[in-house]
């Protein structure tokens, strides 16, 4: 994990990418960045990581991603990868070690069309949260999560697999960990009550050598998750 | 191009996908349906296609696609893949006959950027419609549409290519082009006039045999449309 702190803007732009490194642009505690981040450690990847203080981006890192999202990857050829599945993808096809995606292409495609359903979930993280903190009722939302979190719950159950493409960690599982990871910070923990397969694979997940070396500790979480809420995220928490 | 008149709920289910063949659940007018069928007409895939009443799906659909969405694959093994760009990699991983996708890593990240970004137009093709029909002022979401379409004509001048993925049709010059089909239906050919290399690609575009293979005529299609805008989709339109 990188120990660096975020830069900003008006910072002076990193040095070339070394020519066995890759770059990956991130930020410590945003989800999105923690799929690629899980990916390149999985795999081994030699890589180094520059974090982004993204509410007050570098122009230099505008011009590398004029979207300025985290992740973004680049390569010592000066080539710019972004997208969070788009850059897990890459770096699976160019990393060969630890193949995270299926061989077969009907295997592949299973995988896409689980993040796509997954991207329906994605969105109940942040509106519940939020909900909550305008005074709303967010048990209607609640339930809708639950459903959601069924589903997967069917899915696993289903396959009778551990993890959601087989008995060993996939890239559909890193897809949706970082989220997961999140469910405490957002005090939704409750919501996998009734989903015991999916508590399961929660529990299977935080066993994972690379989920283990890219978390924080909750308190951190926390903590990053209050000054996000405040309107002053503090990006170099606990650095 | 399929002549069979849709199925709706209540008909009797198709036979199995016959061994040689791969099923295409369908719309005949559906731009995402349209990307897979472009991509089996220009590889010279062997295919049968199966057309559904979006309005009044067949459950034997539902229960092959829960989503009941088009374009859906079936293989003669049973398996089914979904989602537009999905269903068109799958293909173009199985069938190796033109290549559409290109074979480096970054050129396939590079194609999914460049549908990631498409993805932000694909919206205004409904919005700006939507809102004539119920007498909004439009020329916003139309100035916006006419720099997104700046955006992808600067693309074409930068690259120096007369498509987006080089001197030949690729993948990602099938998954726009089903919306430029229909940019006269939609009112919206004057946004071209801005922008000439884009313009210019339409035209390459209308060249192309797959192209040519998938279309309808113009009068067919805003038969369509108007019965579509009118609550009453025909779907066998012309049949």
């Amino acid at each position: 994990m990188s120990t660096e702190k975020c830069f900003a803007k008006g910072s002076a732009a990193p040095a070339s990418v070394p020519e066995d490194h890759i770059r990956l642009y991130s930020m410590r505690f945003c989800p999105f960045a923690h799929r690629a981040r899980l990916v390149l450690n999985a795999k081994g990847i030699k890589h180094e990581t520059i974090n982004i203080n993204l509410k007050d981006k570098p122009d230099w890192f505008l011009e590398r991603n004029p979207l300025g999202l985290v992740p973004t990857l680049e390569t010592p050829a000066g080539e710019v990868i972004y997208e969070s599945p788009i850059t897990c993808d890459y770096l699976d096809e160019v990393y060969p070690e630890k193949k995270l995606l299926p061989s077969s292409p009907y295997g592949k495609a299973q995988q896409k069309m689980m993040l796509e359903h997954f991207s329906k979930v994605t969105p109940y993280f942040y509106k519940i949260p939020t909900g909550r903190k305008n005074g709303d009722d967010v048990s209607g939302l609640e339930a809708e999560l639950k459903e959601k979190f069924a589903k997967l719950n069917e899915d696993l159950v289903n396959k009778k697999t551990k993890f959601f493409g087989g008995d060993s960690i996939t890239m559909i599982d890193y897809m949706m960990w970082p989220f997961f990871e999140r469910l405490e910070i957002f005090e939704l923990k409750h919501c996998l009550d009734g989903t015991p397969e999916l508590k399961k694979w929660t529990e299977c997940m935080m066993e994972d050598p690379a989920v283990k070396a890219t978390t924080h500790s909750m308190d951190t979480y926390k903590a990053f998750y209050q000054s996000y809420v405040d309107g002053k995220p503090n990006y170099d928490l606990g650095l």
